[in-house]
């Protein structure tokens, strides 16, 4: 028997979770323009034109700039299984969710993976990578730039500067960072760098955005094994991306339409104007949880501007809060992960969803849910100190 | 400096290659939803549906019923290395490009693949398959329905009788052929199979619908070995797909509902009538090249209804009729691979580009652009030829 949903007609959501995130107007119409043909002249100028915005939003030279065909999680085993050989020693910051997922991915391709660990909320240190690398020589170090799971946002100069000293390759995850912060692929000599749509491109999940520096493309060409994945071999995907025009598999041709859009939206605010927007909103929600006394999960000095992951209150219902939320209030908040379950609430500023509209009625709701369970206001309030961060970066 | 690209303006195409084919108008209208968060319970629900109506277009029971996200090969991937674990044998049929590809696919992920072989554009018979099973006991069999290479559509009643009463699984590649043809998964007992959004169900490239039997299942949850790749490991992806909905990765949000409504218009139809559509516009077409003196790549009895594979005639451009139909009607069609490169036309009739509109305008520039290059006319009119096929058919 035939059973037929009705047509999808999706409420409208404020996505401040830990993405995806709203999708932007304009990257919704493009979205939805006329497919064409993956070998049509018409999308490999689009194609072309996406990498060299690509190439501007990650900061890079690398030619090796594209967009894989999956989300965040995919730009992650691209980059691994492409750099491993089976029996390699690799190094990989855990620190989070998504630390610990890379460990994973690098297992399975059969490397040995050292895990340099710390405690969630926390960022690595020099000294944690001199240790790491003092004992083993590996092919390269993983480290998240900005983990989603505990709003902790990892300085690179010094590390990367390490790792390079030591031989070996870096290996970025930028999936929330790319867009929101400065994600400087090239004076940190990256090797190797992936992101998501979902984050701070303000674009549909779908694609994952990713770079390999030169050496890093010379290390995939002379593999003595070929690359676990086909659909994932960067060799192969090169000559669909590069001047061949190979065939390999049918790109996502309406979501390149939408990352295009989404990177010019990012160049037209200018790369910089963009990364201070984020910080600028970070600023006055943080002001604002300051006021309820509300404190942040990751280590002070290195919280992410674009993912806010929060200590709940006391005695305040998690679930309660986030469903009230998105029930009353169209508005998503994301929940925490592992040991942050229940402790953490993980608030997105991600791309378009950074904006003061977004920080002031998400203040005011959660105001309202909290006076609901009893909650004990002391401090102030939380929608008068958001509004004086925006009042002094005014003045 | 920043160089940013216009805004994207698509020419409108008529897809009539090899896919992608063209999104039906609702489909766009439906990709262009607002976003909604992965674990939101609208959206869940609109996976509940998705999942649901895929069943129906795969006619299938299985629970494991769902959309990789990636396009077509990645399904491709994803049935392949969930099954095989390293040293497993397996039996491919290899008469065209995608059999090969799922070869490499196999061997990547550790198999000894046992190639079954036959020409370009021919089908394997029964005795083919009992000799490829007289040699080894596979863990699979893999074959593809309908080879988008050479428009040979694999007939599977019998070969998947005997592939079952030899102790193997059936792994069956529908890519090209689901919504455009018949696609019998729980009466065939297939155990993998897979798909692409972008063929017969007019929907943009991004997703590959896939369903897995009990017993593929079973298979999966009792490997010795981790599936190589923790981006498709359908026991993590169960867990997000089924009643747990455990966070695996951001599911591409606005693809499902592309995929959701795509499905709705294909039940809305109704499947046998759907099928009943690609077989009549498809003789349509044949009509109207045999009037031509063109004929067919695959061979006779068993040619695909939605990809028409073609002879280019003797003396013809092969690259300046594509390139001309692609300036002058904006009408893509697509060119032959491998050894059928300069040789075969291949023409979709796909999903909602399965009409006569298409038909006639593609036979109608056919014979300006063969007047053109000179082409000796012998037998009469191809338009006359499949407007007799359109009359019979009303008749």
């Amino acid at each position: 028997m035939t059973t037929i949903a009705p047509s999808i007609n999706p409420p409208i959501r404020t996505l401040m979770g830990p993405g995806p995130s709203d999708t932007h107007p304009s990257v919704l119409t493009a979205l939805s323009r006329p497919t064409l043909g993956h070998l049509d002249p018409a999308y490999l100028q689009i194609m072309d034109e996406l990498q060299g915005m690509l190439r501007q939003v990650f900061q890079t030279k690398n030619a090796m700039t594209f967009a894989v065909s999956g989300t965040g999680s995919a730009g992650m085993e691209a980059t691994v299984v492409n750099l491993v050989e089976p029996g390699d020693d690799v190094v990989i910051g855990v620190n989070g969710v998504f630390g610990t997922r890379m460990c994973d991915v690098a297992a399975r391709a059969g490397a040995n993976v050292i895990r340099m660990e710390r405690p969630w909320g926390e960022v690595f240190t020099v000294d944690d990578v001199k240790e790491a690398l003092g004992k083993c020589k590996p092919k390269f170090v993983g480290v998240v730039l900005a983990e989603t799971s505990t709003g902790a946002w990892q300085p690179m100069d010094d590390i990367a500067q390490l790792v390079h000293d030591s031989g070996a390759m870096l290996l970025v995850d930028s999936v929330t960072g790319l867009g929101g912060l400065p994600v400087e692929t090239d004076r940190w000599q990256v090797d190797a760098i992936y992101s998501g749509t979902q984050k701070c491109l303000s674009c549909p999940p779908g694609l994952a955005p990713v770079s390999f520096s030169e050496r890093a493309v010379q290390t995939i060409l002379s593999r003595k094994t070929k690359v676990q994945s086909w659909y994932l071999d960067v060799g192969m995907l090169a000559s669909y991306w590069g001047s061949d025009r190979v065939y390999h598999h049918t790109a996502p041709i309406n979501m390149s339409y939408a990352l295009h859009e989404a990177l010019r939206l990012i160049l037209t605010e200018g790369l910089e104007a963009c990364h201070a927007r984020h910080l600028l909103h970070h600023r006055a929600l943080k002001a604002g949880l300051g006021a309820l006394g509300i404190s942040y999960a990751a280590q002070e000095g290195h919280q992410l501007p674009m993912l806010n992951a929060v200590r709940i209150p006391e005695g305040i219902d998690d679930a309660r809060v986030r469903r009230d939320l998105l029930q009353r209030f169209n508005l998503e908040i994301g929940a925490g992960l592992g040991p942050f379950k229940g402790q953490v609430w993980r608030i997105g500023l991600m791309g378009y969803g950074s904006r003061a509209a977004n920080v002031l009625v998400f203040l005011g709701a959660l105001e309202q849910l909290l006076a609901e369970q009893g909650f004990k206001f002391s401090a102030g309030s939380s929608i008068a100190a958001a509004n004086q961060v925006y009042a002094d970066a005014r003045a």
